[in-house]
């Protein structure tokens, strides 16, 4: 996924403008927008939004009435941080790494190569000291963050050809952005970066040799198996990617305490959900795309994985050298990845392998 | 974990009787007793409970003022089901397994031997027809059941030996009850049944050969690692206990739209919250283990794991015979396990691999 993605992938942008569901009240004390950085109704992400604009109208009993815009319905994917943080919009619904320009710290909080899974993001965000550092970035802009979604582990992507070596990852032309995109370039590779409903053609056309996207669920609505002959790749870029809600600070501070409270656990009931979807989709979908589209899964040789680690673990440094807030970040999820990673191997690694590899 | 472990577990009943929290309104519409299976403010589950009456009484602006009652203040752990039944208490707070009197389905809305991750049981709860199954089975008994949190997966325990092969299991006094205690049985061993009270002295006068808990959060809480020279393994019995909120149906369904809607979400955060806890929690209570406390990490041998999973497969497919409720289950269960299987072998097996194991 990432970026520029939905700068272009409104394709569901006939649907009728704003969507937001309040409870029967007659008349709501607020009356807020929710831009967004995906196509109106995106499933997962953009249903994630809706899903969250309604629980905010039914918990508060209709006092707030939040109505969801897709990308470029109100404000451009990308000027959703700015707009919120000026006011247009009292909302918003995206993902953190789409604002590292803002500060490139921002992408902890959505999810980096070889980083934390979904469950241990939230670890880190609740109980390791990451959402203080959140607010720490977003309070100077005027903004208040919170976790909302999940998409899991997503997808390494679709490939023209398998992956063998090392070597199979020179020159080839890849759609993947952001930090997977940097470690694929010092692999020898050329990211390209290309809007979500590009991907299909330029699949089909062989413009590119593979492209990533989110995951069996999200690929399969996009079709990308029609496109041509491709092997699937397990991922290892975005291991458990975070949306975010923002909702502007001067709004939220003016709120009662109970409806403060409404706004913040409503995001966290879609933070779980998202992920319950998609962990409960994807399998489905890929069944759908092994069985009925004949797709053919592949793994990438340890030797590459492990290559592709080691280059990550640089990148991933890289950011906190930027400035003393990104240090701080950087050093702060580094710890927790450490302890996590030493934990998932008596528990979730070590129950997985026992439970779905060993044979016997 | 599981059952008895809470009887007599209470140690901490000294704690004031009730203390849930409410936000500064004069008079709350409704004031609910919330019963638990746990020893008052127990870490992670208890203070889970806690969390629960608290956000319930934040986002309501206190019109549902929620205290909390550790096991036996009110009404003992295994009363709890029935107390709010029959509407002693509005609310309870406990896990499924220990209602398998009333239906052995219940254990699988808790947990079961190699069966779902906690992330998973939330994939089949809210979008898999789990919830539909729980919500069936006790409205019949005039309840309304939530997920409300989870442990992760627990840790296999602490035994006095190293266990080498199946034959090691052969005789070994055990403390480990419910599915997990049954499959050690029928694996030559002795499952034993010890509150979680007794279970420091039983290690330490060798009454008992091993005894599992919960994970290094609770087990370092509870001294386990000073009781004797002991070696910790993995777990396989709990891959990701569900902890659950139950309502007295009478009492749900009169409350107002918005209220209902606060109640059910409260649960969802709580759901997710505790797993975030114990996520970032036992990482840091592994290493002070590890490191503080000179404690031993095995690895049951690959032989051992396949024949324990061969009979847990057996164990759980004997309860989808007990009734057509428990088939129905089972079945829906099975389903989401096989398909779960699949997706984990190329998303986060394959990633957590990936991460933490290979070598480079």
């Amino acid at each position: 996924m990432q970026r520029r993605a939905f700068l272009q992938g409104a394709g569901a942008a006939t649907v009728a403008f704003g969507a937001g569901v309040g409870t029967a009240q007659a008349k709501p004390d607020h009356k807020w927008k929710m831009v967004t950085t995906w196509p109106k109704n995106f499933p997962g992400l953009g249903t994630g939004a809706n899903k969250l604009a309604e629980l905010i109208g039914q918990m508060s009993g209709g006092r707030i009435e939040v109505k969801v815009y897709g990308a470029r319905e109100l404000v451009p994917a990308f000027e959703v941080f700015d707009a919120v943080s000026r006011g247009t919009a009292e909302m918003g619904h995206g993902s953190a790494y789409y604002w590292k320009g803002k500060s490139e710290a921002a992408q902890f909080f959505s999810s980096v190569p070889f980083g934390l899974t979904g469950q241990e993001m939230n670890g880190w965000l609740y109980y390791g000291g990451g959402m203080e550092l959140w607010q720490e970035l977003y309070a100077g802009f005027g903004l208040v963050p919170a976790a909302a979604g999940n998409t899991g582990v997503q997808m390494g992507g679709w490939f023209n050809k398998e992956i063998n070596s090392v070597d199979d990852l020179k020159g080839l032309k890849m759609r993947i952005p952001g930090l997977g995109g940097e470690v694929l370039r010092r692999a020898g590779g050329t990211p390209v970066n290309l809007p979500g409903g590009e991907l299909f053609t330029s699949l089909q056309s062989g413009a590119i040799d593979a492209t990533e996207w989110v995951g069996p669920y999200n690929d399969l609505a996009f079709g990308l198996y029609k496109a041509a002959k491709y092997y699937y790749y397990p991922g290892w870029h975005e291991p458990g990617t975070t949306l975010e809600a923002m909702v502007n600070k001067e709004v939220f501070d003016a709120l009662p305490d109970d409806l403060q409270a409404i706004v913040l656990n409503a995001c966290k009931v879609v933070n779980q959900d998202m992920l319950a979807e998609y962990t409960a989709r994807n399998p489905t979908a890929l069944q759908t795309l092994l069985d009925e589209h004949e797709v053919e899964l592949r793994k990438y040789p340890d030797d590459v994985l492990v290559k592709l680690r080691e280059i990550a673990n640089e990148v991933v440094a890289e950011i906190a050298e930027k400035d003393a807030f990104s240090r701080k970040t950087y050093a702060s999820y580094q710890k927790f990845l450490t302890n996590s990673k030493e934990w998932s191997a008596i528990s979730d690694l070590a129950y997985l392998k026992a439970r779905d590899q060993l044979s016997g």
